[in-house]
């Protein structure tokens, strides 16, 4: 691991995607984007990204020149075809014309079609809640787990994200729809480890807490069984349906990496025109006291609420620097030359 | 058990509630849902459920004579407040109002609060994919779960509701937030059984597929441990800023009985406005062949999507009737009497 300032990060990250042929603004975007995922912890969609990212640029996958166009208007709801362009730039367009409509009427939705992978999810939720908003926000993906009671990949992992503003720390979640991730998967077998509960099925078909056999059988669990495959099919329904785009089993037969092609729904509210700014505060206040405990949920091990160790990770980062995998370092670095 | 038909199943629970002081165009809503629900094989919030429905009445806890009222209309929004009136006929006039709104805009949004328990939520689902429209609804309910990482039961089960319209079959899913129920807890404990996979924690703290040892610490699991705890939380506080209404540890000290006070939304989308009827179909048809395979999915093993199990028992329920349990079924009698 390499100890890197926010700073330094994001100006490598930035140098990259320049070099990758991304202009000024959207290189800018997409290195607050990337650094600030870094800096949460989130690595995987953060500065891990990056080379993959550049390599579907490389590809045309991702198209740098293409910015999202307005399809439909309903008022409250408006349809975006994403055109493959730069799916963190389409997707920060789409919250900041819903953050836009919900201040003026209370609710903003834009629906975003044919867009290409958005990185972190949480992102979106954070940019909502810090600017004051709440949101609901979520995408399909390409099929990349069983549906429960299959065996083959079927069903997206179809990241929710939600979020509710607070000034103490705002409640942000950002879940897939798999129990595990690959990723997780991964360190936890290179650790020698297992996971912490049952993950996925073996070649077999036998349950298994093992992350090797889990990556060979490719059969990962969703999140609460057949909870989180339903939800999933769902929300894969749902946002092809409001983007008027494409559902996973379509995205499966774009074949252009990981997210391209994906549908996007991002819900945003005011709470000025809802109770106020005052009363989302004393809620949220109230649960954290009601759930967390009346003193500061700051041990490891105490019940924390969505967001809150994100919170604390971030304060961290920015203090004492950021760790970055050093291969992942050297590559960014040579991307940025 | 006892088998009776759909007819007879309606006609005594419509008595029941005429003698417990619901009018008659009260009683016949409550008494669709609950036969339907029945019908579905949700005996929990069907038939079972009108003695403490009526009991409720009685104590004044959910009030017959309140309907719901108007407090604020946000063009595609409108929230109203419940009255604690029945939450059964709240939730109809809230569905059938953000239908309506759908129909003329895309989009209708309603948010309830103060309310009472909406019995089976996937009523609400149902009614707006039947009638050819997409819905997203939720309840938050009392603190009945520890949130993950805790003890104390400090978060709710608030279920979530997702629909989307098919002709051949709605996807419907309705789906609470811990892992099994307390229904399922004891009728796998009546049966001498256990449960298929982790649904709590014993007294000592232990994980345990035991029922009886989790109904005896009420320690249940949230479903995907962390991530169903994560959701409910959002879910609580996403219903109360929308309804301008309780979220789960205000509910808490109602006091009024199991959903008194609770806060709701109804979200609809009517797929006319968007990519058209056709369009929602093909992507629903899609997704079943490809999720489901291409042959009929009738077999107990298959792969299903959500509402499909629903569905069969529905007709088969209309062929041979339907199954109710004895003592419950004389209670009703004695009720309807």
């Amino acid at each position: 691991m390499v100890n890197v300032s926010y700073s330094v990060l994001f100006d490598k990250i930035k140098k990259s995607l320049v070099n990758a042929g991304l202009d000024e603004h959207s290189a800018n975007l997409c290195a607050e984007v990337h650094s600030q995922s870094t800096l949460d912890g989130v690595n995987s969609h953060g500065v891990n990204r990056i080379p993959r990212f550049v390599e579907y640029v490389e590809k045309g996958w991702v198209r740098v020149d293409c910015s999202p166009e307005i399809i439909k208007s309903l008022g409250s709801v408006e349809i975006y075809d994403g055109r493959c362009g730069i799916g963190v730039v389409n997707a920060l367009m789409a919250i900041d014309r819903a953050i836009h409509m919900a201040r003026e009427n209370g609710v903003g939705i834009v629906a975003l079609r044919n867009t290409t992978h958005w990185m972190r999810g949480g992102s979106y939720g954070w940019r909502a809640a810090e600017k004051g908003l709440a949101s609901i926000c979520w995408t399909n993906t390409e099929s990349c787990m069983p549906a429960w009671g299959g065996e083959d990949q079927k069903i997206g992992n179809n990241p929710l994200v939600i979020s509710v503003p607070r000034k103490q720390g705002a409640f942000v979640l950002d879940m897939a729809m798999s129990q595990f991730s690959y990723g997780k998967l991964q360190s936890t077998r290179l650790k020698g480890g297992v996971l912490p509960f049952f993950g996925g099925y073996n070649k077999v078909g036998e349950i298994t807490d093992d992350p090797a056999a889990i990556e060979e059988s490719r059969r990962i669990l969703p999140m609460g069984y057949w909870k989180g495959s339903g939800l999933s099919i769902m929300l894969d329904a749902m946002a092809a349906l409001l983007s008027e785009g494409l559902a996973s089993h379509q995205i499966d037969r774009v074949g252009k990496g990981s997210g391209t092609g994906a549908s996007q729904v991002f819900m945003v509210f005011d709470p000025r025109h809802f109770g106020g700014e005052e009363f989302v505060e004393e809620m949220a206040n109230g649960m954290v006291d009601h759930i967390c405990g009346p003193l500061p949920c700051d041990t490891e091990n105490s019940v924390k609420y969505p967001g809150q160790s994100t919170l604390e990770r971030r304060r961290l980062g920015l203090k004492f620097g950021i760790n970055v995998d050093d291969d992942v370092w050297e590559k960014v670095l040579e991307l940025s030359r």
